[in-house]
């Protein structure tokens, strides 16, 4: 198979980047896979796990190095994306192809128009769904993208070819690619991951407010550990995803404000059959989306 | 070991009853394991799978072979229970120990003394913190109580001996046994358990309406799937526990939507600071729970 392109430059070797940066390596993607990370610490870890073939404190210096029809896939949490995009500048403007991971993707598309003065053809944002409440460089996974949907969220003025490289890197590390608008992306994320998010901080720093007197915790199960598995997530990096994504997940936390307070309602009038018709809704629906999570590998034919 | 008593009787063979009956037999905690399901293929299948001892259709029937100092298990749906104290109202004013399962304590109590004029001294109300979003006779499984928390909560005028029966039973299946009041037990599980499942169901119940717009479920990643794994409970066990625990569930409803508007408050003025430390306070609260949910077998001396 010949290669995607030349060199892929991945800024940011958390464990988006990194995942990617060691898959494309392992799988032979790209001739060449650079990095660049501000700490000293994951350069070397980086160089030490084979993660990539060069390493670069430096971003300027890493650019210099690229070619049009390169690929940069800035992987750097989502408050920083802006300032990152304004470093490729230059190198997205000779023709180096740019793409993202984050979590958002109407933010940064709004922090592009103001850095280049409109979305350029050659920058594709994207969105990895494969995150976890891991992070960091130690949870490098080259198998992490594998049956992993990746949403692309091209604008009509995207360039075709741009489009392609990128996906062709995607579904080279295993991952299912599917297109989107900025707008859907943002608020369907927002539905299913980042109020959730805010959901599970919510309920235990609540459950915390009085855990001295009651000594919650303690009696606490299994199910509450899966539930709030996330809370475990990075705060530092949630909290960006939540302010970024701003206006869909406040409509969100006000849809689910409504309906707690109707179930609220249903509990204080003991309307039974209410409450066993939401329940019982709620479970379909669960058992619906747990069809179409288990067969994501079924759908990874490239289209 | 001598067995802790002669019979025992399990009211209701589902995944809580059936596990401690199959477990009672098999360690040799008691002469005779009885049970009683009102399904015929319930009963067939617990006498197959080597459940119990004797199985029974007609509870009264049971009971009627129950002597003093044996013990009744009542693992019937939460609502149920108050039907099943009554049928047992000759076998408990006789001498034979009565304990059950329900997750909600408070509206048993209620209900025990209507039946009885007071709540009998051997009368031990218990709930098994060990559920799954599994259920029945096929759930079943002898090791479900090992190293999981028993709370008992017996008032000042319960027969010591009658506590110390049905803690030996639950310890003899592995179970860590602890006591507190009831009104503290309710507001304890309303928290932990309650509160999340009617949380987890109204989410996916939300998120369902607006599902054929938006495609929501099929962007979904592992974490909305663990997040929402109550959601995929009983929906009639869990409306049950709900109404039964209507007034400590509503009060941490409106706590959680409290803490929500200030959270969405959070966000819509941007308040950095303040949403990094609800976060990270909620992610530090949840280390404590881990810790305490992972030492529990340290805890299993009986006591």
């Amino acid at each position: 198979m010949a290669v995607i392109c030349k060199r892929l430059l991945v800024v940011g070797l958390g464990l988006i980047g990194g995942s990617m940066a060691r898959a494309a390596r392992q799988r032979g993607l790209v001739a060449e896979v650079l990095g660049v990370s501000r700490s000293e610490a994951t350069l070397r870890a980086a160089e030490e796990r084979g993660v990539v073939d060069k390493s670069y404190a430096d971003i300027t210096e890493a650019l210099a190095v690229l070619e049009a029809g390169d690929v940069i896939l800035i992987a750097t949490p989502t408050l920083s994306v802006p300032a990152m995009l304004k470093h490729c500048r230059g190198a997205i403007e000779r023709g180096v192809i740019c793409t993202d991971a984050a979590s958002v993707k109407g933010s940064i598309a709004v922090a592009a128009e103001e850095i280049f003065g409109c979305l350029p053809a050659n920058l594709v944002l994207g969105h990895p769904i494969a995150g976890s409440e891991q992070s960091g460089i130690e949870a490098v996974n080259p198998e992490l993208y594998v049956d992993h949907r990746i949403i692309l969220t091209p604008a009509d003025s995207t360039d075709a070819s741009a489009i392609e490289k990128v996906s062709a890197l995607w579904q080279g590390v295993g991952g299912v690619v599917s297109r989107m608008s900025i707008a859907d992306h943002d608020k369907v994320l927002a539905a299913t991951s980042h109020l959730p998010h805010v959901l599970a901080f919510t309920l235990v720093d609540t459950l915390a407010k009085q855990e001295e007197r009651l000594d919650i915790f303690r009696y606490a199960a299994g199910g509450f550990r899966d539930f709030t598995r996330i809370a475990g997530s990075d705060p530092v990096m949630w909290h960006d995803i939540v302010l970024a994504n701003d206006k869909a997940v406040l409509q969100w936390i006000a849809e689910l404000q409504t309906q707690l307070t109707a179930v609220a309602a249903d509990i204080e009038a003991a309307d039974s059959g209410a409450l066993l018709d939401r329940f019982a809704r709620a479970k379909a629906a669960r058992e619906r989306f747990l069809e179409l999570f288990e067969n994501i590998g079924a759908s990874r034919t490239p289209n």
